[in-house]
């Protein structure tokens, strides 16, 4: 069972006269604590020891209790002793030969945390590219292990992240100091322990000291929230843009699910406007898909994405798609010997979805990920509904589907070609 | 690792003339030797001894070549000796202190191994519903242990499958009857041993004595290779019991892809004809649907599956299902009004395909396995076609798109619900 110590008896000096400590401040709608205690707990996290002070013990507790977590809280009455004064009370606690210790008012992504615990002692960062450089508190760290440590040190080669991996000898070391010294930091604790330490470099971490940090963290983590394996073009272009301008505005008001179901109504509205016209339906299409990746986002960024959203957005998506195109014929009015065309078109837009969900009920495997070549094939939704949406403005609806049924046929025989060539003896 | 030793030192006296010695007959597509080694192979078996008689250790012995696992071959020079003396030469190469020992005359299910592997001592069946009852050794089983044993016997309540799960101590026993005696049977060895027994009942097994042992060995390994569980009224009354007939017959001489092209085909030339002929293609499609389960069904009885067939299968399914609706819909020349309904019958007939597979890519579990209501919704694929082959040989076809547009979006709606209902929150 691994233990994670928390800490948060901070005094929050810095962030004016609100009256939510630090660790309780929202961040893309989840507070900074409860993001800490999810990613912990995805990478083997059982059991939270949260250090508080006496201000603000009661609002931690209650609010730690609502996560349904196994927890302990240690008070520290003398907050202003420092955090490595806060571990050191924390030793009863922990019971393990290794744990790990993080501070409550730092926000971690998901790739971060992944990789740092694995590390051991402090974990560094090479270059801190999301902090405030000037404040944080620089490492030295030589042979594996923490030679200094301090806000002004001219040597270093890294940042303190917070995140530490330590064993229970650090206790030792603590209350060493503890005995000497009013002031108990971890850095002294560090230098003077000669921890080891590890560096996790590049990924999104920063403390919370101003408002502007706190708007800076959403704005990092719906970026990093975007899963862009399957993105094509316009996409990338375009389409990801606006849902990430959208999602970091809309992150702490709207569920997931509200966005799938927002989108997923502009879908349905853009094929009923595109019965009477196809050109303003073509463009309420795009809008709507232009939305679509806000609901992936905000679920992913507040660590709320379930296989059901992604499934139900999938399912609704294949009903947009088929709602537009089956207006756009009903709009032309196809004669018998066009009729092909159309249900060639209809039938390659649903395939290309399902040749690689259907590759992914029988592999377990994402079909992007592992066949490389697919990525670069032309017709992904992105691409189709800006094509789409550029014929209907030009009003050359027939050259549409027949350009739709070739691309998209082409795409599925391209991708059983794929599939075969890659997979064919397994 | 674990080690199996195969007794093939057998005589084979009455199997008549044959040059080929019994573990190398093929059954339902693969030589019985193979078979033992795949299904030990896939419940953790790495190293195999193989003990021969010197008249058949040259055929074994390349034969077991090529299968490409890491094997010994061990020559008994005394057969006539019998299976004991076999074992008991195999001492030396067996390091482990547990080992299995199986009879390469002996043909088991996928079933039977799975549950075997796990036993103690000697696995008995209860039931023995697939073997020669008379012919076969019967067993007393007392305490957990061989009482009694042999093919005259009295009281007994279990059959001898060949199939034993042994700790080395046997080598023991078996040398102090080797020097007592000639013959050195299992069965002896088993009885004086006081070998634990296992049940395991019900599942197929069978000793090949008769070219009748074979036959009945082969089908009853394509009965039990039906995966059953998405099929819907139809196929359960009708098209399994064709492909089952067809499976029988061809598993020796047709590879699974070639029965999945060729039911393929079948499938899109069904679909032409209907173009001119609704009623004869709709018959051409309802074959085509009948012998849709061959490929699985050879290809599960010969331990051939792949996930690529299962993955070409489904894609190649929906390609004739919106072929031959589409044919459908080109040979009525529907006007402008009726158009939506064979939209909805298109869009239906794939969305029924692409929930459930879409939700095996989600969750990574099988739709109808973990939601069971699902089971009971009507629309399957046999049960449409058999629907459309009712419907075209009346001439309904203008209500025929009207019911699956409505049978086929009412499931896909249905399925929506179950989904959420059941996963909603994950």
């Amino acid at each position: 069972m691994r233990t994670a110590v928390v800490l948060c008896a901070g005094l929050a000096k810095r962030m004016g006269n609100s009256e939510t400590p630090k660790p309780l401040l929202k961040v893309a709608g989840r507070e900074i604590l409860s993001r800490t205690v999810e990613l912990l707990k995805r990478n083997g996290v059982e059991r939270f020891v949260f250090v508080v002070n006496p201000k603000n013990k009661e609002k931690i507790e209650s609010f730690v209790r609502s996560l349904g977590v196994d927890f302990s809280i240690v008070v520290n009455e003398s907050p202003e002793r420092e955090n490595g004064y806060s571990l050191y009370l924390a030793k009863e606690e922990v019971k393990e030969k290794e744990f790990l210790l993080v501070m409550g008012d730092h926000i971690y992504s998901e790739e971060f945390v992944k990789k740092a615990v694995k590390g051991k002692g402090l974990i560094v960062d090479e270059l801190a590219l999301y902090t405030d450089k000037e404040e944080a508190t620089k490492v030295l760290c030589q042979k594996g292990r923490v030679k200094d440590i301090g806000k002004d040190i001219k040597e270093f080669n890294g940042y303190d992240t917070g995140f530490f991996v330590l064993s229970r000898s650090v206790f030792n070391v603590a209350e060493k100091i503890a005995k000497e010294k009013e002031k108990v930091t971890m850095s002294e604790i560090a230098k003077r322990g000669r921890i080891r330490c590890t560096f996790v470099s590049g990924e999104f971490w920063t403390d919370v000291d101003t408002e502007e940090d706190l708007k800076r963290a959403r704005r990092e983590i719906i970026r990093s929230s975007v899963k862009g394996i399957g993105d094509g073009l316009v996409s990338r272009l375009i389409n990801r843009k606006v849902s990430m301008w959208i999602s970091e505005r809309v992150v702490e008001k709207v569920t997931p699910m509200q966005a799938t179901l927002f989108t997923f109504a502009v879908g349905v509205f853009s094929a009923i406007v595109a019965l009477f016209s196809p050109a303003l339906g073509s463009v309420l299409y795009q809008i709507s898909s232009m939305v679509d990746g806000v609901d992936g986002e905000i679920a992913r960024a507040s660590l709320r994405t379930t296989k059901f959203g992604g499934w139900l957005d999938s399912v609704l998506d294949r009903f947009v798609d088929f709602s537009f195109l089956s207006a756009l014929a009903l709009w032309l009015k196809p004669d018998q010997s066009f009729l092909p065309w159309v249900f060639l078109a209809l039938f390659g837009t649903l395939m290309v979805s399902y040749t690689t969900e259907r590759f992914k009920g029988a592999y377990f495997e994402d079909a992007y990920e592992v066949i490389k070549p697919l990525r670069f094939l032309p017709g992904k939704r992105d691409e189709r509904v800006f094509l789409i949406m550029v014929f209907c403005l030009l009003g050359w609806i027939k050259a549409l589907f027949v350009i739709l049924a070739l691309l998209t046929n082409v795409r599925v025989i391209l991708t059983l070609y794929l599939v075969w060539k890659e997979r064919g003896d397994r």
